[in-house]
């Protein structure tokens, strides 16, 4: 391993196996620090979800990433597939988002032409048609939005092939390496402290998901970040009951490759705590079964938590420190982890050549405060 | 390995290796034969009650037989820590059996005059006193009738204290070795066909739970038995809300060491599929945090299932083959195989010496037919 | 589930599920039983190599067989992927076989020829270039038989990919079902007992691997077949040393995705045991590292072990049973089965079909004989 | 939880869980913090040996404190049972500490009378009496020094015991909470900054093993320490070749309850990187095989490693640090935490009431030094 990297990245989750891969490409030396191993926390424990349009309301900088991003999976699955041999399990079979009162229902039709004007394809199923496209569904169920866009992956192999390929591009990756402080010249960041001694780079992207903003406390600034932790379970069937992953009012189901629903997720804000309550899959289950009541006979998997990191203003970071030059931040991508990943990869490769990017999600934006005058 | 043993036993769970024990306390060379691995199925996954008196609504042989099972563990607990080195964790704390409904209240206060009788000791604990005792059970709880003399032993240590008592005591153990067949002479059974060879004894013994009946048909023998799945989940807490175990309709909820609570036990007939379907967690589930509401905030930990040999009589068989010498059985333990293991080992170990034993029990009752004339 | 199907498999590991799936994509009705879950043994244990060439020193139906299934993955990955969403991970880059003594030198080299006149694609890379193009093989190794075509697949994602298309297509699957005999009407199998009740079939097929033996003891007849236990074991690596699959004396190195390397594999004839022993873990780490040094800074990652069916003339059997209609039998393909899976489900359709199957691996050539006149 | 506590211990190691049980006995209350879970580091990975005397070549702090801990166990077992229920599985049948050439005999012969000096029983056993008594070791083997009082407990039993009898005791446990800073008062440490806020205590001791020098330069000090990796694997026997432990150079192997043997350990200096590498398993396997040799025969179970705090001088920092208030530090226990955990835990709960330990460990010894001026 050198000692001397265009760029380090802290943090080995799908954000920053996403820069290291778009950086790669653009031929930079790049250094991927993990702590642990890669992609153990929140990167794995995603359902994989590409949501674009599922809680889209009005228009927004959020959506607008999100679509973005969504529209780069295509191209990068053969991509990554060629790179790393690994195949993202990339699903586009639309998703289908539930009514149950009549309440979801006025609301989830309003949201059509509201979406359809935003140039987004999305139409309304009625009772009688999403009951004969999913007759797994239970009776209550009023209707759907049908988002025909929106798809999943498997999000440890997304996390596991840009890592991958970042490292067939000339990525070094250092596990179990643990960043503890940024090495400082005048107003530069010009490295990292680790427990493996000093590394230096000419940039220093930090992106450790809901770890992120103690780290940058070693750089004077408080991040207003918070850990959300969800927890999901997950089932096996013989053939799924689902077509397509079903999104409804504190729970979705989505349908896996071989045979396997995952059923998410909960939010329990302000805890680094990963284990799973009772009363967090007890309710899950009894959403999931409400929905379809023949998983009632599915098997048994395994049930898990993952911490995300959400925000003040429920934006991503995504941008230059404001004092500190050679010192970038990417976090704060809640829910949508997987599915910002390659535009987060790709605009933080963009910054680090110098070019401007969506100034949304920088990081001088009202939620952040110094720690120290 | 010899090629001729005392005694073959064949099934590694809780009953074969107490069989083996007691066997090679006197003197016997004995043959453990387990197609897997040892103490993998149903004696694993059990709870480890040693309820002798939960069920009890009136004298029964099986009644009789459990009580004096039960004594046997204290004095047993020290003899399998002296030579395996293994704690079987055995609590003798008692067991609590709730009423929730003013029958179920009526029921349990008719027992404790009747198990008296019986000259076990019981008592009813009203309310008022029941919540002052255990204030983590639910408002709506009754009353309890409280075992003093049940209690529980860690399952899987208790399977593997024996076996490896026995193998102190001269026993052969060979795991991944399925019998197929009987070797017989005349009358007699003098051996078993394993995948690995023969293998002679003078005595056989089938003890191989729920898969026993399959076995006993090269025996030209239908045994009247079923498999029975029951599903289990665990939880950690940081202290245990409970100081005892508590039986209550359809759940019972074991405090174990080390701040894990067990909680069971589904039953569903006629099955082998040991995976655990997601209405059997539910419905414990349920069941568990209606009784102790503070279990919600319990942190799950994992669910499996087990498949106990049920019989037509609700009867155990022990004893000789009614129609080839040298052969004997010992299967059919149900829900009770943890608490029985003792005078099973006991009992044939007796048999095997040419002793009468207890004949309620006798393999040729009505519960058997032959298969070929 | 059904009470009659067209065809019964008995075994649900890559060869069953290769069947079923050959069966249902030509509309027949088909049951695949599995005493325990799909895939977890032999078939899950290999390396995944598709050694077509690997060992081939002369013309023979193996071979033939061997050569016309390896020319059917790159279609059937795609059709797998389709059907199932399942990626076999089918990686064509060639083997190299190495030469560690003069001795191995002058045998490979005289294989070139012989392989080039049999039609394949194959060439002697000598000291220097082999050296240019692996940098990371030992000094000592004193050249190699490149054999492009071969290459390999992940055999976990094969049989899940097999099992699941074959569901996409109609096929039921019972796992837990241990299947003890056949059902007969005259001189036809019309069934099979199974602990879960009778299931009746125009046609049974046994594909149990090494335990189909000892199923086919209940049709009267001894297969001359023996179990081989293998023992492999895998590290992680940062990127793997070789480009393609090593094949050596006593050992071969497999690069898989994702940075791992499977080593395999010893033989030990004759038991079921599936546990690994030390001194075969050690004997493979030694060969590894001789040939490849630097492994030895590799992660240790696991090591697993399989048992497969070898038969006395080291063919398999694909056929008829020659007494019993409606029973064949497709075992016996020791450390083929991968390689050899899609041709055997091809051909055991043909023939359910009453076509003429290739009958140099018929059932009643020399290596059975009748249990029982 | 409190905010408010007498004594705040982070870690929640085999040291941290000692230091909680002997405050939470004199009646302290005690909050034990740990980032991830309970004795997941090295706690979990040791051997379990308590060997005060095997490498014992003259008197010196380190010995006479490990002869304290030593002598603690037999009560500890009891008392940690009666309050955990869990069995540490103390055994005390002694060492063997082998000499495999010439010069190993005339050293181990010459610390023979010096340990005997030192007031510890301990013989030499010549040849054939050591091969007459541990058959299995081999032939080469040219003796053993014979420690009867050295011995072993189950290093994970240990922790968790230590734990829940604390918990039992009053103490509170926090898993998953990183302490990232203190929080000081003038020249005072009053509490901690963890990931989930601000926590409040009169004392607060870092027992965080090899953590603990990169949370101490929150406190402005640099510890001479660093962490060395131990890698070892275990195997299963049917019953064990040895009566007890035996310590050779570069390998120990250690009969553990159940038929395991635990064979450790080797040691890479300077890495946080708990991975296994293949060349150190290969080499514990070469050693333990060439001792005995019919280990080649056992079957592999796993290889694992742990992180371990050694320090500048090779004794453990157990003391008050120099400079604030309220701050006390106990690591540095490298290959001796389990043994030396029940003295080190006693000690510092003397510290905690004010009263004088022993002072060869104090922290503000040649081996710190100060971070910022």
């Amino acid at each position: 391993m050198n000692n001397h990297y265009d760029v380090i990245i802290v943090g080995g989750g799908v954000i920053g196996s996403s820069i290291a891969f778009h950086l790669s490409k653009r031929g930079k030396k790049v250094l991927l620090v993990e702590k642990n191993q890669l992609a153990t926390k929140a990167s794995s424990a995603a359902a994989g979800m590409l949501g674009a349009q599922t809680e889209l309301e009005k228009d927004s900088p959020l959506f607008r990433l999100a679509r973005k991003s969504r529209a780069m999976f295509p191209k990068l699955s053969e991509e990554l597939k060629e790179l790393s041999g690994i195949d993202i399990e990339l699903v586009q079979n639309g998703m289908i988002k539930i009514a149950e009162t009549d309440e979801e229902m006025s609301l989830l039709k309003s949201l059509v032409p509201l979406q359809q004007k935003l140039g987004e394809v999305t139409e309304w199923v009625p009772t009688d048609e999403l009951h004969a496209q999913e007759p797994a569904l239970s009776e209550h169920i009023k209707g759907a939005m049908y988002i025909p866009n929106d798809g999943n992956v498997s999000a440890p192999s997304l996390s596991k092939a840009f890592a991958l390929s970042a490292v067939a591009l000339g990525t070094d990756i250092q596990e179990y390496t643990e960043v503890y402080d940024f090495i400082k010249e005048k107003d530069r960041v010009v490295g990292v402290q680790t427990l493996a001694g000093s590394i230096y780079a000419d940039e220093t992207i930090v992106a450790g998901g809901a770890w992120s903003e103690q780290l940058l406390k070693q750089a004077d600034t408080q991040l207003n970040t918070y850990p959300v932790k969800g927890e999901c379970f997950s089932v096996r069937v013989k053939a799924s009951p689902i077509t397509r992953t079903v999104f409804a009012n504190g729970c979705y189901i989505v349908p896996k490759l071989g045979g396997r629903l995952v059923i998410g997720a909960t939010e329990r804000a302000n805890t680094f705590d990963e284990t799973v309550s009772l009363n967090g899959v007890s309710r899950l289950m009894e959403r999931a079964t409400k929905i379809i009541p023949e998983l009632e006979n599915a098997q048994w998997e395994k049930a898990w938590a993952g911490i995300r990191p959400q925000t003040g203003d429920g934006l991503p970071y995504l941008g230059r420190h404001p004092k500190w030059d050679g010192l970038s931040i990417a976090t704060g991508h809640y829910r949508n982890g997987i599915l910002l990943s390659p535009i987060t990869g790709w605009q933080m490769a963009e910054l680090v050549e110098g070019k401007e990017i969506d100034d949304h999600f920088r990081v001088e934006r009202n939620s952040i405060r110094e720690l120290r005058i």
